[in-house]
């Protein structure tokens, strides 16, 4: 039995899946130990890993983190506190013998999507994550796309409005997750309603008909697609899928992103399809995985 | 002595190079004749080739076309009266045992800028047309980039201004090429200026220091820089090439454009390299001598 580890290390938790024979049998979370410039983080993994084998051999282990990553080596991921980490070493020096893939979070959840939910199907895609922030992930021919320096599918900091109204956390102003990230709407409801609101809380107004709920909602839709028609008419994705803990708005939320997209997508890309992710938190543990499993078995 | 033949087939001119051993040694001009819904253009092509081949070994001949082409086949190109046409079919029963390769004309100009200017040293990189209009190309690890339905690189349409305050020929409002192109420029200079004025003229008064026209040519690259920057943010390019007649204002221009871009750019993508394209109208001819190369011999 093939046994492959997935293991997304984010700033607050470590998710561990293991995987047998292409499912996930298991998965373990553990907290994200930042003590010591993080040099816990890795070691507590590896014991966990420890814990959760049996008697099936490991021949691969795969690590999605929050900062570029080539060749194995992290080069820098401030919410871990790490600087440039060896993380594969580490890895190696536990496990001999396998597998060991280091890649960036973003693009790990691209990759989990575009194998799980789209099944493979999708020769290019692209992954928008809703969530605090805005981040993608872009996979082509089935693998992921890192770009030049690994920054590809920095969508989030699309500029979709003008007149400098909104400064960004990454300096800049305007960019489209100033206002159609879970914060971005939140800041627009305090603007439009007066009130202190959770996305969630925006949405679920919106769903029952408030109107000035729908107009904040409609505003981060327009940006967004502003933001996704950029991306298509310069990539010219088949699937766009959108994730994120926004997304959780589900279909409701689809259906204005299709209704909007059109109207500023060139006309040869107007038919990208628009779909929901679907592996919510799990999607960098799946990709982790695949890119094992990309590496071994393709 | 291997001969290829690189074709760019445009609305007004054909433009037929002949490459003995990666060298152009010869190009020809015809003009298009877009008769009888452009069914002479292949036969006087084929013509032409007869002509200015000698006794070497034709091995490949690579046509770029204005519209979008897969399998030899292309799906339409208004500009020349063209529906579906199977070219392909058309130059294999002249020279059989040939390679024959049908690309769209931005990716050729594309690929043969990145082949041949850049010296196949950016992994990644993109073309951008400034002409009448804007177009762009893609080349990743050395090939063009499609895209899903052959759309990647149209990024003259990426949105770069709000309240529809200019309507662009493809239907939508307020693309970069209603702003970047030669005559987005020209129209700015009506207005700012009110006066009726070529792009050259334009850049010819601003590199003088006439203030109105380097408000022009400002608004221009601002614009511009937005849609590079969404661009950068996207794919991570190791180099963005600037081509087209717009861009033999030269160094002029290119300085402007690199001190902007720096400005919307995300600050991993900010070290994009910005360079002038060097190839001018023979950038597709040189494209489809390369496509046809990079078939045979790598």
């Amino acid at each position: 039995m093939n046994c492959i580890f997935g293991v997304d290390i984010g700033g607050t938790k470590v998710k561990i899946g293991k995987f047998i024979n292409d499912e996930l049998i298991q998965k373990e979370e553990i907290s994200t130990n930042k003590q010591n410039k993080g040099t816990y983080i890795i070691p507590e993994i590896i014991n966990k890993i420890n814990e959760m084998k049996t008697n099936e051999e490991i021949i691969g282990i795969g690590l999605g983190v929050p900062g570029p990553a080539v060749d194995g080596i992290v080069y820098g991921a401030n919410n871990l506190g790490w600087g440039i980490v060896d993380i594969k070493s580490e890895i190696i020096n536990e496990f001999p013998n396998i597998k060991v893939e280091v890649i960036n979070d973003a693009n790990a959840a691209a990759l989990g999507e575009a194998k799980k939910t789209l099944k493979n199907e999708a020769k290019n895609m692209i992954l928008v994550t809703l969530g605090t922030g805005i981040g993608g992930g872009i996979v082509i021919n089935g693998q992921i796309f890192n770009g030049y320096n690994g920054s590809a599918g920095e969508i989030g900091h699309i500029k979709v409005e003008h007149g400098n109204k909104r400064k960004c956390t990454c300096g800049l102003y305007d960019c489209v997750e100033c206002y159609s990230s879970a914060a971005g709407i939140e800041k627009t409801a305090r603007e439009v309603m007066g009130k202190e609101l959770s996305c969630k809380e925006i949405f679920d107004l919106a769903k029952n008909g408030n109107v000035e709920a729908m107009k904040v909602i409609d505003d981060a839709v327009d940006k967004l697609s502003i933001a996704l028609a950029s991306v298509a008419n310069t990539i010219n994705p088949e699937v766009i899928l959108i994730g994120g803990g926004v997304s959780k708005a589900g279909e409701f939320l689809l259906k204005k992103i299709e209704d909007v997209f059109v109207k500023y997508a060139f006309h040869t890309v107007k038919n990208t399809k628009l779909k929901l992710a679907s592996l919510g938190n799990d999607a960098g543990m799946y990709g982790c995985f695949y890119q094992i499993k990309g590496e071994t078995n393709d």
